[in-house]
């Protein structure tokens, strides 16, 4: 299961209605900021969700509308009294930023790395990332978990497994129930296609998200401007709505989530519009918005 | 006439009703921001004050709760064509982070000059600072008016002066209205005293803030902590709400405002209570909060 929380939806400027871009991808317990901008510890707060359950952060290009949530999360994470190491990817060039990032946070407690952003094989899951094309160095993540053994309800209902247990489970270890040892096989079985999320930062549009994103069950894409903006969305390397489905369209992608909406379009009927007539499945995300899958 | 606008009124981790600590003072059209927290701009948007009117920025030290909303809202100003210069105070070693943010920053297309704090004379008003203890390099400013003459109503409106008019005039320059020109000591007379507003960042108490209060109209003071914890006021240099309190009696200040508000204190009504034993005239700060003097 991934849960996803739109916790900023904006861009440029920020508005009433929506902050600047951020995205917590929750997956078994650990979360994933996609990117994350000025606000995120707040709107992290009002979700509900544990900033202390971040451990990676995945940002796709250095404009303060995705980044400028980092140093005082991290900060709070130090007041926090966080331990646990904390990974932040990024485009070409984010060891650079780095050198300058690190003396204005200062020492957090935890070990703080910055990394380019590569192929990461976190045991149940994999993250990868390509180049895209936003005037500065910038990058899309894939989100996608394995193919995983079902978890057999019944019979885990049967044995008396909950909570924790089943995570344990689930994970491939064994545990103790009373005087009964349980195994993973007890209450596993088959196999479970696992789910694909893919996220394009900014950019224009491009064949390689297309290709990147082929069968994603949810194509999370920048729609900066709308068919009354086309010269612009190519001037600034940004995406129309109708160029963003077009790609979820040429991918396969099972669903359009569009995020980093100007403060311009303000419902961003019309975006959500143009989306829909190449794409169906398209929607316009709000803040605070949660998806599972 | 002094506006003062508590965007942000929470310390260390925000939460759901306060968020990081900025205070814009406006003043003849002119905001001056008091630190620049995380959500500074979306506050300001939500506020309904124009971020292109920021013309200084006076930061009291350098964590993240007290300038995170600086990089992002500078680079908002570039995005909205800001050509006017922008002036970032901030204490001793400001210069040293200087040289990493502006890398952060990238171009701005206007100019953007970092200053150690000190005395500015702005003609109708003067900044000073004064050094604090917080651990780190750390500041208070003091904003005064200077004594004014009077705007004599009546006589304005005898002569049919209004709006941008009666700005000017009152800045010393002549108008013309129709093909009358009236003089500033047209309608000016007498004298006004100017206001006085002190904020102290953060800081454990110290005698120097009382002599820097001193007739202060308003001492906006933090109290981090309550009487219940005295000992982590002492220890992480921060003052308790009694403390902020005896500073603001000691000062003669006229009015206490008490912001940096720990998410440990809910409704800090403790924290009044315990400021109004020692300065009657004390209250805590909400976000969003409009104070005009």
């Amino acid at each position: 299961m991934i849960e996803l929380f739109f916790l900023g939806t904006g861009a440029s400027i920020p508005s009433n209605e929506r902050g600047h871009t951020t995205i917590a991808l929750r997956h078994t317990g650990e979360i994933f900021l996609l990117d994350c901008g000025e606000g995120t510890q707040r709107a992290m707060v009002i979700a509900g969700l544990s900033m202390m359950k971040v451990s990676k952060i995945l940002l796709t290009h250095f404009h303060a509308d995705h980044y400028a949530g980092l140093i005082p999360l991290v900060q709070s994470l130090s007041l926090l009294g966080r331990r646990a190491k904390l990974e932040v990817y990024g485009p070409k060039g984010i060891k650079e930023m780095a050198k300058h990032l690190k003396p204005l946070i200062g020492d957090t407690g935890y070990e703080l790395e910055f990394k380019e952003a590569r192929k990461v094989d976190g045991g149940n899951y994999i993250i990868s990332s390509i180049r895209t094309s936003h005037g500065i160095p910038a990058c899309a993540y894939s989100f996608e978990e394995k193919t995983h053994p079902l978890f057999l309800e019944d019979k885990a209902k049967k044995l008396g497994v909950f909570g924790l247990d089943r995570k344990q489970l689930q994970e491939g270890k064994s545990v103790k129930i009373g005087n009964r040892t349980i195994r993973p096989k007890d209450v596993l079985g088959g196999k479970k296609e696992g789910k694909k999320v893919v996220y394009s930062g900014d950019t224009a549009p491009l064949k390689s998200m297309a290709k990147f994103a082929k069968g994603a069950d949810i194509l999370i894409h920048e729609p900066t401007f709308g068919d009354d903006k086309e010269k612009e969305a190519k001037e600034y390397k940004h995406s129309t709505a109708r160029q963003a489905a077009g790609i979820a369209k040429a991918a396969g992608a099972k669903r359009l989530i569009l995020t980093h909406i100007s403060p311009r379009y303000k419902k961003a009927e019309e975006l959500e519009k143009q989306a829909k007539e190449v794409f169906e499945d398209s929607e316009i995300s709000k803040d605070l918005m949660t998806v599972t899958i």
